[in-house]
């Protein structure tokens, strides 16, 4: 099992990617870095790989064109490296849209999926949530929500054991008239699909509720809504600290109650999903959390490799055409 | 100082929303009650007087039309009543839908404004963040959001009291070009507008961290925010309680670190903030939050009350106009 880190883009620098990279060879994985000269020290840890890379693709470039005109950029050689079957997984802790464009050019997308989204595990108090879409489009159509659906439901039953997920419609009220119109459209073709477990529509508060194991909408409403989850959950999560710091009797109880709140700390912190991963390909990407500290480095790794284990491209495709309905939705979408 | 109190629709019953009217009567405030026979007890009460109403507009309804069918709809007659100079501001806990509309139509818009907005206080810990739209306009055009910046920075400067309000522009990323077409046209023209502080693009986690004064959305966007950021805040709560009875050492923590927690809990709760309010016509309109308790009935009937004594709308008007910047763009929507 090989999985494919491009080595440029960690926001917290090379050094933090490599610990990240050290950590997940230690869980057995072959880890081949395309990173800086730098890297080549790594070559004595043992499960890891370096092929020294001097392009890179910034956050700041226009993604579609940097990929085309790149071709040696780390994210460019990861994907390809995919494509030609010398590694089984891509990740990138880098640019999101430079990775997508990397893995849609490079991995191509299953037969009959128009549009790949990215799907990400939401920290939450108790069972995470796969939402998609996080950021992929950010302008959809009903048809793409019904993909986003059978996709996302397929993931779900294929690498995250959810048995006959339930999967729920995001938008503003839980009747089936409101939102967008092609959100309503969206939840019309959903009712009537066969082969998934469609529980209508959910809003806002639902997400964190973990009231349906997967939660469907376009990329910019998801991509809002995981960043400000996020951002809420470390926000309370700070002010209950302030809180414990503001006097001495506070102080005592928080140190009293900090062991019990170990693994709610580690349930909500961003690094513990490791990333988001791009659903409707024919190869697995990953896209690492661009703050991710080594760990969430190492878990971005772990992911890539477990989708690749349980051959989450095969069964997704296999659960997509499975349904009457689920082959439905994707052979109107090809001739649209 | 009399506010119009719809006395159907809260979510808690309707001896909850007569704890509240009592509530905000007790600080001074005249409620005139459209409510049920059963309110007539009410009228015991110092500062609240019940006007007896057999119709009202449920959740279930088209709100247009059912504003349209029913004059003497509870909401309706509320909104009549500051129409016609008997109130000085109305509130709903009911229906948001037929409110927007009872309030559109009974009060009509501000010159020059075309979609009024929905705006609240989002409850995140430290200050507040006024953030708009959060339910009455699913679909914007560029334009909107322009108009909604300006109402939402003058409204935050004249009611809320904040100096020179900044105003972030929610979306998938900082740079300029992240986003719907809509929002980077936004963007484009609000940062050549004058008289406003543009702050630029906003992403979810700004708005927990309260990075600017104000954030502008659409309405579906915003209502999808808004309840995930409530529902976040509340299931983290939740589990940061249930650590502390995990086991008894916990427990003890809890307990030590419970008084300090209360003023986080206080600013946290829906109901510390009353409502949204609508933003763009010419008279005060709060919109209850539905699962109001009798303190956030209270809280609506007193912002209403609040925004009606400092001339919320002749001040937002003003404001509107006064730069030229403000001019122009209002300008622009009038020929569209």
């Amino acid at each position: 099992m090989t999985v494919a880190l491009d080595g440029y883009g960690a926001e917290q620098g090379f050094d933090v990617l490599a610990e990240g990279a050290k950590l997940a060879a230690a869980d057995g994985i072959a880890v081949r870095v395309f990173g800086p000269e730098q890297a080549l020290g790594l070559n004595r840890v043992e499960g890891v790989e370096v092929v020294p890379t001097t392009e890179w693709i910034g956050n700041d470039e226009d993604p579609v064109a940097a990929v085309r005109a790149k071709k040696e950029a780390s994210v460019v050689r990861a994907a390809r490296e995919v494509a030609e079957g010398r590694a089984e997984a891509m990740v990138s802790p880098g640019s999101t849209g430079a990775t997508m464009a990397a893995a849609t050019f490079g991995l191509r997308r299953l037969k009959g999926v128009q549009r790949p989204a990215l799907a990400v595990q939401v920290p939450v108090p108790g069972k995470p949530v796969l939402l998609l879409d996080v950021g992929a489009n950010v302008e959809v159509r009903a048809q793409h929500l019904v993909q986003f659906a059978f996709l996302g439901a397929a993931f779900s039953a294929a690498v995250l054991d959810v048995d006959r997920p339930t999967v729920g419609l995001l938008t503003v009220g839980e009747e089936s008239g409101k939102g967008r119109d092609e959100v309503v459209e969206a939840h019309r073709l959903l009712s009537a699909a066969e082969g998934i477990e469609f529980a209508g529509n959910v809003e806002g508060r639902d997400l964190p509720a973990a009231k349906v194991d997967v939660v469907v909408t376009d990329g910019f409403t998801g991509n809002v809504a995981l960043k400000l989850l996020e951002g809420t959950a470390r926000a309370v999560a700070t002010a209950v600290g302030d809180a414990a710091r503001s006097n001495p009797i506070a102080s005592l109880g928080g140190l009293l109650l900090k062991p019990a709140l170990g693994s709610l700390r580690r349930e909500l912190h961003p690094d513990t999903t490791g990333g988001a991963i791009l659903l409707g390909l024919r190869g697995v990407a990953v896209v690492g959390h661009g703050s991710s500290g080594a760990e969430g480095i190492a878990n971005a790794v772990r992911l890539a490799a477990r989708c690749a284990e349980v051959d989450a491209v095969g069964r997704t495709a296999a659960l997509l055409l499975e349904g009457d309905a689920g082959r439905g939705a994707l052979a109107a979408e090809d001739g649209a």
